[in-house]
């Protein structure tokens, strides 16, 4: 009785000494990096030096170059290249959409428009009928009106959704699957209503893929403003368009996922990464999609060497090669951490912008979250929490090689994200330095963690 | 025994119906501000047709008349005007800063300086030694060192404060009253490092207060990097500095809040009240501070009255005079509560920005405030929570009349407020529409929770 009793007034206090150490080094790594943090100077660095990156680009291989360079600088045990084959999409040329005729009267109204990314040109200027439909279901309904039309998707955003990326999710279904579901009925062309949030005209970009079974019409997202004006002249009138695009594809490229590590002192062999993508669309400098993740991922590993930090697990920054049309960089990562039997227990993702983060995302068993939920006291003072559900694109394949790895992703608030997501305005000067910063900070914090107790409760 | 089960069995289903309704009626008030909402583009008339509206401006005279006239469009019960001396503070020139002289050397750097509100000029320009102290430990210290002198103050942000508020409360006496506290040992002039957390060199202003019993001496905010760079020259040089300000105050001018009321149908007597000021900054157009407060204030009343939402209690929307150097719109409108004895039971104030709301803060007693607390669930779709710890200078001066009221703010995301917090970037262009509006849900909110259920557990 007399031990329990002592058992019992001791532990609370080991577990209280724990809390606070650990408060202190979460103190520690923040301090640091809100103080002399370097991502806001390196994402400077990307995004105006080197520029958009689009995969099979020479900035995307000069992106890789800078990389490597930069966690070189900061000392890492190693820092490596993984070879990776990417596609090597070309937008071509300018894009070019415009109404030119309502109820048989010939206008001329240009639309802003980009081509989505992966979408074959229209090898010369095609001119058709626009069919305009809400959705797939109504698609479906006046399947018999496709034939030789262009069809237009008023894949609008739903503004009443909080959460942006469940909007994302809803209507970018058309930007994916939209030009092959039309081309099935026989469309000519496609036009989605860009993927934004923003009170502006600005198209935006972004990947779409074919189903080989039907022809491979090309696709455009038209600014916000025009998409509309077009939707409600449609209502009313007959309305023609023109449009005229020139993707094509070069054969795949080299490109590198640039990985630096710092050994583990205790587990060596087992694995904890985070990562962010190097490359962007070619249209915006992609500052914060994704060169906030890669800037984040590289200020963490400034920090853990700035304060002479000795992980116990292998910690592995990694700047993924490939995201956004083809996914390839993440795909080669998985790949050779199977063929080398590695062992991964936790992989971070930060590719949701560099905006004050939220959260800190968790896929894992429901016992391991329960333990991870614990952590959300110590992650409150710097703006987060623990929330169920996270992961992304680059870490996502590695799953596929074991079920048992957890998932997660640094949540920032989502309201301005789509307002530039693949758009012109993903810029430097639309990055906030202290939101970026406390990106980092919160990685670390969730990356100390992990490291200092595992992933098991 | 029978009758405490079926009691127990039924209680909480009927708090769960209730709790599904209020789930309905604040999702169904998020649909409309978030699809139909006009604060963002009543913000764009406020700062881009009126612009910058220090009190005593004829901009500010143009606001009130434009949120009366806005008000009464929207057919709210009553709306009025609340005559309101205010000060009259003119800026009367460009504000210059430069350093003279090094180690006795001739030079002529510019200094990127805004005179602080409330000042007087500098009668010409004035020239002395710069003393520079990190802050008021170091001036008392060296007391003897200041007459004769311009003293500057290293009032930098601290970065490391998650919470920036936190940072610009310990800086921010500096700007109040350093001064009156450097004229006190003789300084003739006194600067200040910007209450600025960005990475560029635009000076701030804001309003400072002279102590009567010493001499009024001129004093400027410095840009960030002027001022550090001034910092780092007085630890190695004996530096001179010029200074010229033109500040003066006509005689108090006769402003207006704007005052629209719903009246209650069960409650008519009992007030609740939310706000923002009208007043600015000259330098700027005042469009997170506090623009965005104003537009949320309107947005409010606009969404109730196109849901047709009778409230209980009567409900004021409040546009205040003169926040930023007087702060009289609030102590008119508390002045007259007191006069008319109203019973106020609730106030809450949008004066942080128009950024993300991250909580509803309450300043209410212990057991109000734990039903408070109860209502985070409801508000966590809408991004926020309860959190401890309400109120803004506007509604401040009513609880001078009555303890009992309950004090209560919209807190947004405040990592980028103080980028732009009383300098020129303070524009409409960095106002995200979204977040506006989120902030205008989330009042919305919790202004129909207090009104259905008022304040007591």
């Amino acid at each position: 009785m007399r031990q329990l009793f002592a058992f019992m007034l001791c532990f609370p206090l080991l577990v209280q000494a724990q809390v606070n150490q650990d408060s202190i080094q979460l103190k520690k790594m923040s301090d640091e990096i809100l103080t002399n943090g370097k991502a806001y100077d390196l994402l400077r660095e990307l995004t105006k030096k080197i520029g958009g990156r689009l995969a099979g680009s020479p900035q995307q291989q000069n992106a890789a170059i800078w990389g490597k360079r930069n966690m070189d600088a900061l000392q890492a045990d190693k820092v490596y290249f993984q070879p990776c084959k990417t596609p090597a999409w070309q937008r071509g040329g300018k894009d070019f959409a415009a109404i030119v005729g309502v109820n048989g009267v010939a206008t001329n109204t240009p639309l802003a428009a980009l081509a989505l990314g992966n979408s074959l040109g229209s090898n010369g200027l095609i001119e058709a009928e626009v069919l305009a439909v809400a959705n797939f279901d109504e698609l479906e309904k006046r399947k018999d009106e496709v034939k030789g039309k262009i069809v237009y998707y008023h894949s609008v955003f739903d503004a009443t959704k909080v959460q942006t990326f469940k909007a994302y999710g809803e209507s970018g279904i058309y930007r994916g699957s939209g030009a092959s579901r039309a081309a099935k009925y026989g469309a000519v062309g496609v036009m989605i209503h860009s993927l934004s949030t923003a009170p502006d005209n600005a198209p935006h970009t972004g990947g779409m893929r074919y189903d080989d079974a039907y022809p491979k019409i090309p696709a455009v997202a038209l600014g916000p403003n025009d998409a509309k004006a077009l939707y409600a002249m449609t209502k009313k009138s007959t309305v023609r368009a023109q449009m005229q695009t020139y993707g094509f594809f070069l054969s795949d490229a080299d490109e590198n996922n640039v990985v630096a590590e710092l050994k583990g002192s205790t587990y060596p062999d087992e694995i904890i990464t985070i990562g962010g993508h190097l490359d962007s669309w070619d249209v915006n400098e992609g500052a914060h999609d994704d060169g906030a993740g890669v800037v984040q991922t590289m200020e963490v590993l400034r920090t853990m060497k700035a304060l002479h930090y000795q992980p116990k697990h292998t910690i592995r920054f990694v700047l993924f090669a490939n995201e956004e049309n083809g996914g390839r960089g993440g795909a080669k990562y998985a790949e050779l951490a199977k063929l080398n039997k590695e062992k991964h227990i936790f992989a971070l993702e930060s590719d949701e912008g560099g905006f004050t983060p939220r959260s800190i995302g968790i896929t894992s068993s429901e016992a391991q979250f329960k333990r991870f939920e614990k952590w959300s006291a110590l992650l409150k003072p710097f703006g987060t929490e623990i929330t169920s559900g996270g992961g992304g694109a680059d870490i996502g394949p590695l799953v596929g090689y074991d079920k048992s790895i957890i998932l997660s992703s640094l949540i920032p608030d989502s309201q301005r994200y789509f307002d530039l997501h693949h758009a012109k305005t993903d810029v430097f000067e639309n990055v906030n330095k202290r939101e970026l910063l406390l990106g980092a900070v919160n990685i670390a914090a969730i990356i100390y963690l992990v490291d200092q107790y595992g992933v098991n409760p």
